[in-house]
């Protein structure tokens, strides 16, 4: 690497997998000098997310190593380019999924960076110099300016974090469809750390909200913690039944090979859902609840950078964060393995600072 | 029957299937007198749609036998009930695939009849009287006037027939999700009833039409016969792969499983692919060209009836018709059997008065 980035001279304190099938450990790496357009970022949270476990187990075949997941960065700025305008030392700011894009395709002009074919995802991706993206479980970052986001002064900044790929995976889609209307009825497959934040965003809108899980035990939380309307055990058929026809959206976020038959039976006809799971497996979609009622599955990934800081900007107004549970560096390798059990409410967020004495 | 339906006095030739897996055989009924709001028609002609084959097979497990098929339905009014004002004894008129619905929910309300939940179906299904319906392989029908429409004057009667059915089945998605421009990118998958028409209202409206179908052979008669712009083998991964990202919309008009994936690689991001087709085991949809494209999978049933009107005009208007083999009652079951080979260039139309003799 030292050849093709010359430039990569900046020495950062992070932590890394290896090799397949390794155990999350200390690594020194290099960051590239900051850039003309460069935003440097002192870190000092970063969530896990589902993603990141697939990639440490690359689960899609596709995982660079070494590893150094996260994308859902909060921190503070330290240095910026000449070319930067928008951001000045001592922002709070975030990062999300994006590393680069080509800026130049109708989806890069249209702020929908997440649907260029050429983008690069902040960690396992690689830079336009060539590097491999080492993401967030590392104590700094530098970012391509229009990769970067405010942080309303209202969002704490451990809880802000998993908004940068959860939220804006969940809100994205909701904006896209025109779900964010009040008096809607709005269903969410899945109680993690996208489900609870769509059931927020559906809250905070005016949405009547149905959650939907194989999990009865969620059903308190789900009414009482998060505020949602409606629990429906998926697994009960009779609930399924009753509940047919009853719905004008659903988001689906479980990552797990299912079938979309019984979910799609609750839309209305005309309805909406949006696949933001990625089961690595394909799902089954049976044609008769898709056709008989004019049913729509869609798809979305991510969010556009535009959308993301308009996401950033209501959940500062609303009030919008997620609920997390903070950990050491030293924790991770044991909050992937519960991350991997879904045993967590509803998000990981990692103390970078928290780390220093331990590298 | 004669206890709950004493008004079921006229007497109809036609051919039905007794049972299971049974053979066409010609067969004797009754159908109701011609009530206050009733459109009394003599068939002339009856396309042969592959749900006929599916429910002679009982493929689907919902067939009540007798079974007599047909929702192709042309023909000339006979006598009309004393409510009816929109039709007269003479006019030329079709029905499709619905005898039945509440009338009284919003779908009815919008004349969207097919999504009512209590829609029930020209053959195969329980009439309000509590009688079973009889299709149009007969030589009569009484139809209630709400699922009647008019053959423009410039069709013929034959060639019009599938349009009920085939024809319906994919305008209306056309229309719906917004399809009919001139100059936009629409891709057809597979090349018989339905196919061939969803070709002809693409070429009518102007659009760059692409038939997707697993037989190279087709190539030439999609192009020269129906005028597509282009073909892709689905079976040639390198075909497949150069045309990534270049269609706008895509109608997938399969009826067998197959896997979505290498079809939604075709749309351009937030595309939109309606299935037509409904195959009896849920077809295979991967995430990933799902949630990297924002790609939309929509399901479409037939059509309401005043778009049926709206398409029937249109149809007249641009001088759309189907290819078609017409055959004599005595060649059904030969035709059911070239129809589950897809052995028809595109759909059987029954001559019903040439049966006149052989009953």
């Amino acid at each position: 690497m030292t050849e093709t980035t010359p430039n990569h001279t900046q020495t950062v304190n992070g932590w890394a997998v290896l090799e397949a099938n390794g155990k999350i450990t200390p690594f020194v790496f290099k960051r590239r000098k900051t850039g003309v357009d460069d935003v440097t970022i002192k870190i000092i949270y970063c969530g896990m997310c589902h993603t990141d476990l697939h990639h440490v187990r690359n689960d899609w075949g596709i995982t660079l190593y070494p590893l150094v997941p996260g994308h859902e960065i909060t921190g503070v700025v330290t240095e910026v380019g000449s070319n930067v305008s928008g951001f000045k030392v001592g922002d709070r700011v975030g990062v999300g999924c994006i590393a680069a894009s080509c800026l130049d395709c109708d989806y890069c002009r249209d702020s929908q960076e997440n649907y260029c074919d050429k983008v690069q995802f902040t960690y396992s991706g690689i830079f336009w110099d060539g590097s491999i993206t080492y993401g967030g479980y590392s104590e700094m970052l530098v970012a391509d300016k229009r990769y970067v986001v405010h942080i309303p002064d209202s969002l704490p900044m451990d809880a802000a974090a998993p908004l940068l790929c959860a939220g804006i995976t969940v809100f994205s889609p909701m904006k896209q469809h025109n779900m964010l209307q009040a008096g809607k009825r709005l269903g969410v497959v899945g109680l993690g750390g996208l489900g609870h934040v769509a059931v927020k965003f559906g809250k905070a809108f005016g949405l009547h909200v149905t959650v939907i899980s194989t999990s009865p035990h969620k059903e308190k939380e789900a009414k009482q913690r998060l505020g949602a309307d409606n629990f429906l055990v998926s697994t009960d058929l009779k609930q399924m039944q009753a509940g047919g026809r009853s719905l004008d959206y659903i988001i689906d976020t479980v990552a797990a090979k299912h079938s979309l038959g019984p979910i799609l039976e609750l839309l209305k006809v005309s309805g909406t859902m949006v696949l933001v799971g990625a089961p690595d497996k394909p799902v089954d979609l049976p044609s008769f609840p898709l056709i008989f009622g004019k049913r729509v599955v869609a798809g979305s990934l991510i969010g556009g950078m535009t959308e993301t800081q308009e996401m950033m900007n209501l959940c500062g107004e609303h009030n919008i964060t997620c609920d997390i549970e903070v950990v050491k560096p030293d924790y991770i390798n044991e909050a992937l393995d519960r991350l991997g059990r879904n045993d967590v409410k509803y998000r990981f967020v990692i103390d970078i600072a928290a780390g220093k004495s331990m590298l």
